[in-house]
Order: structure tokens, then C-alpha cells, then sequence
């Protein structure tokens, strides 16, 4: 274990699985549970390093097959790296490009050693492989770099998660080897489809191998949240205590706080920025649309409980006008307060779970929560 | 001569009639000469208070015609007016909507109470009198107030200049007669086409008037720069010493530089914030495009001479990177540099003035500004 990728456990649920920990990298700590937000090409869409630094938020997600495409891992690296390119100077986590690469469908064909797909952008073949993979992401310079692993779809057969999970721990063994850089934690990542025996498999053969970290993949992917909750539950408690553990791609409120109690440490989603440029913002009675006309008179802010830098200055009667004259501040503004929100959720998790309240403050967090959906739908 | 509005004059020129000054309004001083960026709907297009402060400038320039239409000079005000509205706490000026109005061409009839036309939105048929678009101004909420004009196009028949020198002479006399706020400057704007005795007319009847400050308006329509250039060098003169002079909707490097010689105070233009939306940034060594397939592996920034944040932070590489995503942060960034390029451009001259080396810093300027724009056409 890299001595920079210290995890500590501050504190866990007597009633969950619930924990609040630390996880050191070389630009700074994440103090978990924590919500990632997702900066597609290095930058969160919107948002400036200063604006997401105001969000609260400790660590950003960059995507490794956007990057790699455009501009390019080299000419990142020889800008010097992520962190100099971007102007964001804590600690950041790049994905290994297999999921945008799996979902390419029809533009790739899948074996043993990688992956070979038709760029999205203008149609090159291109290759990737565990070591590639690991390559780019060194390029890049991440402090989380992620191993490539075959992402399954919903529904799926047996087989193919079977064949998935072994390929999955080969990738994960030849990316371990292929690693060069000293300063960057590798995460496995464990697959296995919706079937207990699998995932279970995967998360015994990944631990194994010692890693810095371990992600679940291979959930959100269309399956229904009982499902999602079901799997997580069966997945967590076989991965090793002491390392954080990384729920890919899910970032609704109502299931962080479901994830949390089963003992997720990071999570990252595309959707509070993606909702912002969409007009929705989060409110703790629910999503609220900036583009309903009686917006344009509200005096108050978007959330009187928030405390984010959105919330405290402006109007929401100011945000819903930008919004209507399609002011890109407008998504700016959105995707702070909703980073912020999100960043918030968690903050109270972790607290919660430091003062030994988490399983009531999760019961009451949840009920919210369903009130404000069955108002919106 | 209202105590808030106090002007000035701190240096004059011996070689030519530049000054630097100062003048005060209730949210806080304007240091002159000064670049004032544009915030059409209050907000300076892709920069928030935060942003606009960052680039050094003092003043932001709001437009009545959009504001009045949407989202309306009445919810503004009921959300607490301008500042509030927009969290820009420094100086605002507004202008009287009539320049937009004159653009409207075949929507729009003109007689002497005022302007009849039709919205560019909507269609709806509205009327713009001295009174209501000091109304409109009073309820919107900014410093400095504009008289409702008659703006002339390029070319004009003395006749119809001569018309709306008159018209233009009578609706600054309203305007005053009707103006309820004491904490609003309003200043008259001298018409007169490129007729320096109508200039010169204008200029005295206005002045007459006693006014807080002067605009000059009717330039900038079309016509050749050494028109502009000799109209200002005629009109300047007959203004009073003591009162802040405008020329409005100028705001090319070159110009500036040979206006503040010509004795201008205030300037405003969308040019650094439009220019930058289409992926144009200022440089001393003229504009640069970050289209420019070389730029993705510049490591410097825009303008190594330049003090701005985006300069001080980010390489070139990554604006130019950022520019071909259509990431709005590529918008924003080169809005920050381009409106502080400005903005150091007048305080330089400021100091120069100051320092009592304003000619030279002037004709140094012109030559790198002429050998620059040669360059690049």
C-alpha cells in the first residue's frame, strides 16, 4: 500500500454499514462519504476549478476516452498533466475509458486482450487494453486511475457476467503489473451483473490483489433501484475493510443516502450538472424547473437551507430570467448550487455518522426525499 | 450638482486633452478614464459580479430596451433593483433604450413626443417617451441614467441631424423635468451627425442644462474612423472641463487609445465579450482565434504581458482545447481576459496620464497597435 493513499476509518455506523473515513492522495485528502462531480474534459462543464472548489466538492472525475480523443493524453501530459492543464488543484480521478467505450454498441468488437471500437468523433480504429489504459491514465496524471474492466449490460446472461467477472480480474492483474507511476492508486473493480455468486467472486478475486481501492461497476445501468440496492448490499461487505470503496455513476440524492448505509465511500454523477444545463434545479422539497413563469418574481433563493454560494447572493427570480434568455450563467449558477447540494447530502452523512446518528438521520433524509418524489411525479 | 456624483480631476494632459479622474457614485468611485463591459440583461454575457470584478473593471453597463422587455423594469425593481438583482455591488449605468429602438428601423415611428415600435420578442407594439425611459431607468435602479435620444445613422442629411439635435435638446429638458430619484446621475448625449456646428449646438444647449455628465452619441454608426476621430476631436472641447464625457459603444483598442487623447472619460462596448463568445482573444501582438490548430500545445498564456487571471493561470493550450469543445468555459475565459485586456489598456493610459507621460505611452501605443493590426489583416 502507497503510503500517499493512506485510508483511515474515522467513525462507523453501529446500526449500518455506514462509515466515515479519510482518504489521502497527493493534492489533499477526500474526507468521505464524498460526492465526485464529473469533468468530462478535465473541467466541469460550466464550472471553473474556483467554482467547484466553492461547491465544497474535494475531488474531480475526468473522462480518459474523451481526453484521450481530444485533445490527447500526450499533449496533456506535455502541458503538465490534468492538474496543470485544468487549474484544479486537488485531488482528481480519471476513469479508464471503457464505459463510454462499451456503450459504443454496434462500433466495437470485444476479446481477451482489449477492446477495438470506431471513434464517436470521426470514426478511427482505435485499442484498448488493460496496459493502454493504464498508459493514458499516467499520461494524464489522476490521483484515482481505474483499471479497464468489461462493463455489463441489463439484463444480462449468466455467462456473459461469468466471462466478464474472470476477464475483469485478468484486466485488473495486468494493470497492476503494467503500473509505472508510484503517485497514482489504482481501483479495481468489481463486476458480476445482478448475481450474488458473481459479484462475489469478483469482489474475493479483486481484493486479493491489494489494491489501493475498489469500485463497483457494472450497477446503474438500467436495472431498477431495488436491484441496484440489493446487489450493493451483497457486494460491500466482501470488499477489505480499510479501503474506500466507489459506487460508479450514481449521484441521486435518495440514493446516495441509501448507499451510504450500505457502506459506499465515493460516488460521482454526471446528473446535478447535467439537470443545471437542463434548467432543474435541487431543492430539499424536490426538483424544481427554472423555466416555470412564476419563477421570475420568487425573491427568495433556490433553497433556503442551502448554504451555497448560489443560494446565499442570488434570487431565484434572477436565475429563472437568465435561464429564459438561455444566459449560459444561468447553467453555471444551476450546477454550483447542485454540485452544492449533493455535496451537502453527503457532508450531513458523514456527520451523522461521526455523531452516531446516521440511522435516523437516514430514516428521516429518506422520507423527505419520497415526499418530494411523489409531489414531482 | 448632486454631492454623490462628485468628478474629479486628478491629471491633464499638457500635449493633448487627455485627463484622468474620478468620479463618484453611490456604489463607489469610477477611476477615469475607465472601460465599462456590457451586461445586456444586467449580467455581463457569461461572467458573474465575481468574474467582472477579476477583470479590474469599475462600471457595468446594463440595456434598458432588454431589461424593460424581459423580464420586466417592475419585477426588477420589485426583486430590489439592479444591484441586487444582479449581486454586481459596484457602479451601473443603464441606457435609455432608445438606441435599440432606432435599430429597429422598420418597426419603429418616430415624432416628437417620443417612439412608437414594435418588440423584437413579441411583436407587441410599446412607446418610448423622455419620461418613460427615465421611468423605466428609475425603477431599474443603476448610477448613471441616459437621456432618451434621437441617434442618428451614416450617412444623414443636415436636415434630419439638425432635427434631432432639436428633438434630442427638448427630450434632455423633459428628462429632467421628470427625473423623481436623487441618486441617479443623468446625463444628456450630444447628437449632431458628422456636422460640427450641430455638434456644437448640441454640446452648448446640453450644457446649459447643467447636467451630472456627457455622452457622445451618433458615432460609431458606420462611419470611417477618421470621421469618428475628427467629429470627437470638434465636440470634446465644448463640453464643460468639470463633467464626466462618454462616447458611446466605442471600445476597439485603437480607439480607446486616440479617444482618451481627445479628452474621454467613459467607454463602453460589447466588443471584448463578443469577440470572445466567437473564440477571439486581445492580444498586445494583436487578436488571436483559438481555432487555431496550433494553439493546442501552447503552454503559455494568451498574452504573457497580461495580468489577468486566465493569464496568470491557464495555458493557452487549454483555452484553445476548451474552444474546440464548445465548452462555455472557453466563453467565459476569453470574456475575463478580453474585457481585462481593456480595461489595463485605460488604466495604462490612466497612469500615463498621471505620470505626465500620456503622448508618449499614446503614440507607442498607436504604432504596435497599427503594426498589430497590419499583421493580422
Amino acid at each position: 500500500m502507497m503510503p500517499a493513499f493512506r485510508f483511515q476509518l474515522q467513525a462507523v455506523c453501529a446500526k449500518t454499514l455506514a462509515r466515515a473515513g479519510r482518504f489521502d492522495t497527493p493534492h489533499g485528502p477526500i474526507d468521505t462519504p464524498a460526492f465526485m462531480p464529473v469533468g468530462t474534459q478535465g473541467t466541469v462543464k460550466a464550472l471553473l476549478p474556483a467554482d467547484v472548489r466553492a461547491t465544497g466538492a474535494q475531488c474531480v472525475l475526468a473522462n480518459t476516452y474523451h481526453l484521450a480523443q481530444r485533445p490527447g493524453a500526450e499533449i496533456i501530459a506535455r502541458l503538465g498533466g490534468l492538474h496543470r492543464f485544468t487549474g484544479w488543484r486537488g485531488p482528481m480521478l480519471t476513469d479508464s475509458g471503457g464505459f463510454q467505450v462499451f456503450s459504443l454498441d454496434e462500433l466495437r468488437t470485444l476479446d481477451d486482450d482489449g477492446v477495438t471500437f470506431r471513434s464517436h468523433l470521426d470514426g478511427r480504429e482505435l485499442r484498448l487494453t488493460p496496459e493502454r489504459a493504464l498508459e493514458l491514465q499516467e499520461q494524464l496524471g489522476a490521483d484515482i486511475v481505474m483499471q479497464l474492466d468489461e462493463c455489463t449490460p441489463y439484463p444480462c446472461s449468466y455467462a456473459t457476467a461469468a466471462t466478464a467477472v474472470e476477464r475483469t480480474q485478468r484486466w485488473a492483474e495486468r494493470s497492476a503489473r503494467a503500473q509505472q507511476r508510484t503517485d497514482q492508486a489504482l481501483f479495481g473493480i468489481v463486476q458480476g451483473g445482478m448475481f450474488p455468486d458473481l459479484r462475489e467472486r469478483s469482489a474475493r478475486g479483486l481484493a486479493s490483489l491489494d489494491l489501493p481501492g475498489y469500485a463497483i461497476g457494472g450497477l446503474s445501468v438500467g436495472e431498477p433501484k431495488e436491484v441496484t440496492m440489493a446487489v450493493l448490499a451483497e457486494t460491500t461487505p466482501l470488499l477489505p475493510l480499510d479501503r474506500p470503496r466507489y459506487l460508479m455513476g450514481v449521484g441521486a440524492p435518495q440514493d446516495l443516502v441509501r448507499a451510504i448505509g450500505l457502506g459506499v465511500d465515493l460516488f460521482d454523477c454526471v446528473l446535478p450538472t447535467r439537470l443545471a444545463r437542463n434548467g432543474a434545479v435541487f431543492r430539499r422539497g424536490g426538483r424544481l424547473s427554472l423555466s416555470r413563469a412564476e419563477l421570475l418574481t420568487a425573491e427568495g433563493p433556490i433553497d433556503a437551507t442551502c448554504a451555497c454560494p448560489v443560494c446565499t447572493t442570488h434570487s431565484l427570480g434572477y436565475l429563472a430570467s437568465l435561464h429564459r434568455e438561455r444566459e449560459p450563467l444561468a447553467a453555471r449558477l444551476a450546477s454550483i448550487h447542485n454540485v452544492s447540494a449533493l455535496v451537502q447530502l453527503v457532508q450531513e452523512a458523514r456527520a451523522a455518522i461521526i455523531n452516531g446518528t446516521f440511522a435516523d438521520w437516514q430514516a428521516e433524509r429518506l422520507r423527505t426525499l419520497a415526499a418530494a418524489r411523489s409531489l414531482v411525479e
